[in-house]
């Protein structure tokens, strides 16, 4: 089975409340008798509660089974979260009878920001959100925080290449590919939307990579008129998408 | 002397361009006689122009004096950030020829989000932000960092009664106060933003308080099809302004 691991207080306690299936519990077994801290006191009592598998061991022990050096005492074991399957998306899309509108993230680091983008997925019913397997965060408990539960609604598709992924979808399954980037051609209120579409878009600070942004058929920007003109990656995603689902709605294509 | 703490390189170089008052840089010495990140190397650059002291020191030193624990091997000491008055604010926006356009942030908390909209506001050029003095987030170092250097930009009036002020510059100063909610009853693509007007955003949750609801003139919703149907307030606040402004420019008035 493929397994995550979920470290530190908060997120251990989010993963028990939020009824996600824990394989097992590693707990801190403080020296020399001592009294366990109230949240980990807290995190054991509903552990077994809910009958889950809590093996008490010594600091060395989770020091070893730590990924993020920062486990405060206790470590979870859960199923990994389950990716969905891009053409199933796609298919689900067209058999409910709409050109699908898919969300294409280019290495996005920031748990808040996925979370931020689940949410607008969720809001304006995007089909699917694709994200690279490598150097993008996974989804883990962080971001199903910050998601405010639309993690469970919307199908995140992981892909190995992200521009391969996209030739594909132009080649295969007639989508169109459209960037968004501080110096686009084409206003985002200005651009077609219609037919079937990803969205891209591109890391804090660094925006789309070279590779990625070749393959996008036309690049939207959001024109801005300030002195920093940088919008949190979120921010923009929300602007570009609730137009791009607003103008799709009335079929505009100019 | 009050004094606040700028970090992260983006945040640190904006507060050097707009030509803020600083007392002094820390500046991460890379251990094993490494070079400095060019990022870094610039804003030591640009600092020893202006003859402000930087201290250069190891990264658990930077560790220690950092309050965001992001610090990217740069922390700034400021003088703390002045607030605006909002009188000038408005005065300043009419004899620069252009009705005002303000967002009001009803409690909000997260200083990630108060960040983004400040963001926000400096790429709509919007003339200032109005935050509540109790129970709301203060314009700290994490805010600055969020805000990746638009706080140098974007005027904020800190005022004691949020909904007095509301019905102040409804009385007083002529101005339309717009809502934004879950239920609003005009789509926000269809609202007239017209003449000048204040934006109020809600917290995180919970909303707008009653008592600034009834100072709203009209509330504006953005339509959502999905399941959870919750946007993030910082991108709620991004896709109602950025449309304000489009139609503001545009002069369109329904």
């Amino acid at each position: 089975m493929n397994t995550d691991k979920i470290e530190g207080k908060n997120a251990v306690n989010e993963a028990l409340s939020s009824g996600r299936t824990i394989n097992k519990i590693w707990l801190l077994k403080p020296e020399g008798g001592r009294r366990l801290e109230p949240a980990l006191a807290k995190i054991l009592d509903s552990a077994n509660k809910k009958g889950i598998v809590v093996t008490r061991a010594p600091r060395n022990v989770l020091d070893k089974l730590s990924e993020t050096h920062n486990h405060q005492g206790v470590i979870a074991s859960v199923a990994a979260h389950d990716y969905a399957d891009l053409d199933d998306i796609i298919e689900n899309a067209r058999q409910a009878g709409h050109a699908p509108l898919l969300i294409a993230l280019d290495e996005l680091k920031d748990a808040y920001n996925l979370g931020s983008i689940l949410r607008i997925s969720d809001c304006c019913s995007v089909d699917g959100v694709i994200i690279p397997e490598r150097r993008s965060i996974a989804l883990d408990s962080m971001v199903a925080k910050a998601s405010a539960g639309a993690l469970e609604y919307v199908p995140v598709a992981r892909v190995t290449n992200l521009a391969q992924t996209l030739r594909n979808l132009k080649e295969k399954e007639g989508f169109w590919v459209c960037g968004t980037d501080m110096d686009g051609e084409v206003s985002y209120d200005e651009a077609d939307y219609t037919g079937s579409m990803v969205i891209v878009i591109g890391s804090e600070g660094e925006g789309i990579r070279e590779g990625v942004r070749k393959c996008c058929d036309f690049m939207v920007t959001i024109p801005m008129t300030g002195h920093v003109n940088s919008l949190n990656a979120a921010v923009a995603a929300g602007v570009v998408v609730f137009e791009a689902v607003k103008r799709r709605r009335q079929g505009k294509n100019s």
